[in-house]
C-alpha cells in the first residue's frame, strides 16, 4: 500500500424528497447562490419549481444560468463566473448531473482567479482559492458530486482536459434517487459505464498489495452490475436506483484509491473521442475499455484473473491463469452490450481516418505519454483505438 | 435504503514515517496542544520523542497528561479538561489506542461546557462545542480515530457509557502501520475481534435493501480475515498491517452504516462484562457475539446465510438456507479460536452469578432495552449471556 493522504468533507444528504433541504445547506454557506443547470429538464420534471421554493423559504438569494451542454464548454463558465462576480454570489449550486457540476466547480475555481480559469485545466497554474460549490445531482456516473475533478472543453481547438483540486470537493451534496427515475436508457447505461470505469481505472495499478480497496472496488463492481440492469427494466424502481446512485458516489470520492495510484489512461483516451465525435463520455468509455485491457494485459494477467474471480464468478483454473484474465474481459463485454451499450468505437461512428489526429492531440504529438499501469504513447494509443475499431 | 446525512471531515495521514508530520498537522489547527497518552509505552518505543520533536519543530507548545488507562476513566479526563483549560489548549492529541483516543475525545467535550462532562455519556445533555482533536494510532481496534464515538467509565458503580457526536470527528488522524509492529498477541487479537465486531454490529440490520452496504462490509470482514492471521504470525509485515489498519478505520468510520441502522446489542452488553471484569473490549466482543447470533438467527436467517456464504465462502443450499447460516457462526468461532480468542465467557473468568446484576445495569433494572436488529431487555440479557457461559 502506498502512503496517502485522505480527506473528503462533502457533506451526503441521500433520500426520498432530500431536495427539499437545498435552501437550509445553502444558507449555511452562504445568502447568495448561483443556481447552474442544463438543457431545462430540470423545468420540465419541476426540480426547478422545488429548489427555488426551498431557497426562497430559507430566505436564500439566487441569480440563474442554465445551458450547460454534455461536454461542458469554457464560454459558459466564463459567463457564469461574470455573473458570481458582478452578483456577488457566495455558492455554486449545481443541479443536473456530470457536465453541471463539472461546470459549476470550474465557475467556482475562476471566480477569485485574476488569470483565465483555463489556466488550471492546461496545468498552466494551480488553484489556491475557490468559492464553494452545492450539488443536486440527477444522474448517477460522473461521481463529481463528491470528487475532486471537473472536466471542462475549451471550443477553440476540442480540447477536453480536467482540473483536480481539493478546494472544488462540493461542500455538500444532495442525492435523491427518485430524480433519476425519468432518465432515458441510454443516458442510464452510459452512466453505469462511466461508474463502472472509475472503478476500473482504480483497479488497474501496480500499487500492490492493495487487498482491501481491491475488495472494495469489487464490492463496489457488483453492486454497480446488479443494480444497472434493475433500474433499466424499472425505470421507478427506487432501491436499485438508490444502490447505483450511492455506489456511484462512492467509486469517485477518492476513497477506493487510497494507497493505490490508478490508471486513467482510458479516460484520456475518451475524452479524445468525446471532444472529436461528441459522444457521451459513459459511451465512449464502453467502447474503448475492453481493448485497453486486451492490449495492457500482460502487465497483471494475475490481477485481471482476480477481478474476473470476484467481480464475474469466474473460475481461476490454476494452471492457466489467463484463461480466466480474457474471459472476464468477454464477461465485461457482454454485460456492457446487454444494457444496450457498443464495446466498440465503431459502434459510435468513429472512423479510422482521425485515428492519428486524436493520438496526435492525446499525446501532444508524441511528447507525452498517459496512464500508470502502463504508459500509453502515440504509437500505442494509435493501437488501442485500432483494436477498439474492429469487431 | 434508509434516508442519511453522511459527513465524515477527518483527515486521515497514512504511511510510514507518518507521525513526523504531527507537527504540521497540529500547527494547522493550534499554538499549543494537550498531549495524552497512556501508560508509557509510546515513551519506550521512542514515540513519544519522534512526536515532541515534530511538535517543537513546527514550533507548537504543549503540555502533557499520560496515565490513560485501558476502558478509560472519567476521573483522568476531569483532570485533562482542568489542565487545557488552565494551559488554554486548542487542540487534544491523543497518541495510542482507542481508549487514549475516547479519553482526549471527553476532554474535548469537557473543556468548552460549564456542566459535568458525563452528562454527555448519561444521555443527560447533547454537546454543541469540542476542542478539535487529533490523533496517532498504535492500535487497530476501536476504529476512534474516525469515529464519532467515546466510550468512557465512570469509577462510581463502573458505569461504562458511550457519547456519540459529530464534534468529536478528529481533525486529523496519523496511521503509521509500523507503529503496531511491538503490539503483543492478544492486543493484535482482541483488535481483529473490535474490528470484526464493529462490521458485524452494523451488518445485522433491519432496513432493507442494503446491498452496497451489505458488500463493502463484507469486503472489509474479508479484509480483517486474511491479515489478523498475518501479522500475528509475522509481527512486522508492514504490508499486512497495512491492510488491518485502513480496514479498521473503515469499519468505523461511518461508511459502512450509511442508510442502514446497525444493532449494537452486542457491544452494550460488553460493555457491563468489562466494566464488571476488566477484560479487554474485543475479547468480550468476541466471547459474546456468537451467542447473540444463536440468539437472533431466526430474525432474519436469510442475512446469516449470506454472511456465510459471501464472507466464510460457505455453500448455499436453497432449500435449506439455515445450513449455511449456522456454519457461518461456526466459522466465525473458529476463526476466532484460531488467532487465540475464547469465544465463551467462561474462558474470560467470568461466573454465573453476576449475570443478573449485569443485565440489571445494562437495562436499568429492566426499564430500558439495547439493540435494533433484535430488541435485548433483561430477560433476553440473561439468556445471552448464559448462552455464552456454557462450553
Amino acid at each position: 500500500m502506498d502512503n496517502f493522504v485522505f480527506r473528503n468533507p462533502t457533506k451526503i444528504v441521500f433520500g426520498r424528497g432530500a431536495e427539499s433541504k437545498v435552501g437550509e445547506e445553502a444558507r449555511a454557506v452562504a445568502s447568495k447562490v448561483l443556481l447552474h443547470f442544463g438543457g431545462g429538464s430540470i423545468k420540465r420534471s419541476g426540480l426547478h419549481d422545488k429548489v427555488v421554493a426551498s431557497l426562497k423559504a430559507a430566505g436564500v438569494a439566487y441569480v440563474e444560468l442554465g445551458g450547460v451542454e454534455p461536454n461542458p464548454r469554457l464560454g459558459l463558465v466564463k459567463e457564469g463566473i461574470a455573473l458570481c462576480r458582478k452578483e456577488k454570489v457566495g455558492l455554486v449550486l449545481a443541479v443536473g448531473g456530470g457536465s453541471v457540476i463539472d461546470s459549476a466547480k470550474a465557475i467556482a475555481l475562476g471566480v477569485p482567479y485574476s488569470g483565465d480559469v483555463w489556466d488550471f485545466y492546461s496545468g498552466k497554474a494551480e488553484p489556491t482559492e475557490a468559492l464553494p460549490v452545492g450539488t443536486i445531482l440527477t444522474i448517477p456516473a460522473a461521481g463529481s458530486e463528491a470528487s475532486t475533478g471537473s472536466v471542462i472543453t475549451k471550443e477553440e481547438g476540442l480540447y477536453k482536459r480536467a482540473c483536480n483540486s481539493e478546494l472544488i470537493y462540493p461542500h455538500f451534496s444532495i442525492l435523491d434517487p427518485e430524480l433519476a427515475f425519468t432518465l432515458p436508457p441510454d443516458q442510464i447505461a452510459n452512466g453505469a459505464a462511466d461508474i463502472m470505469a472509475h472503478l476500473l481505472e482504480r483497479y488497474f495499478t501496480n500499487s500492490r498489495p492493495v487487498e482491501f480497496t481491491d475488495r472494495l472496488i469489487e464490492a463496489t463492481l457488483r453492486t454497480v452490475i446488479d443494480a444497472a440492469p434493475r433500474v433499466l427494466a424499472k425505470r421507478d424502481d427506487y432501491d436499485a436506483w438508490a444502490e447505483l446512485m450511492w455506489a456511484g458516489t462512492i467509486a469517485h470520492n477518492n476513497l477506493l484509491n487510497t494507497g493505490r495510484v490508478g490508471d486513467w489512461a482510458t479516460h484520456d483516451l475518451e475524452h479524445e473521442v468525446s471532444a472529436v465525435y461528441g459522444v457521451a463520455h459513459g459511451a465512449g468509455l464502453a467502447a474503448l475499455f475492453p481493448s485497453w485491457m486486451r492490449f495492457t494485459l500482460k502487465q497483471d494477467v494475475a490481477r485481471f484473473a482476480q477481478i474476473a474471480n470476484r467481480v464475474w464468478g469466474l473460475e481461476i483454473v490454476p494452471r492457466d491463469i489467463e484463461r480466466a484474465a480474457l474471459r472476464g474481459i468477454a464477461a465485461l463485454e457482454g454485460f456492457w452490450g446487454s444494457i444496450g451499450l457498443s464495446v466498440r468505437l465503431s459502434g459510435l461512428g468513429v472512423k479510422e481516418d482521425r485515428i492519428r489526429e486524436m493520438a496526435d492531440k492525446l499525446t501532444e504529438n508524441g511528447k507525452r505519454q498517459v496512464g500508470n499501469f502502463v504508459k500509453i504513447g502515440r504509437d500505442e494509443a494509435i493501437k488501442i483505438y485500432t483494436m477498439a475499431l474492429r469487431d
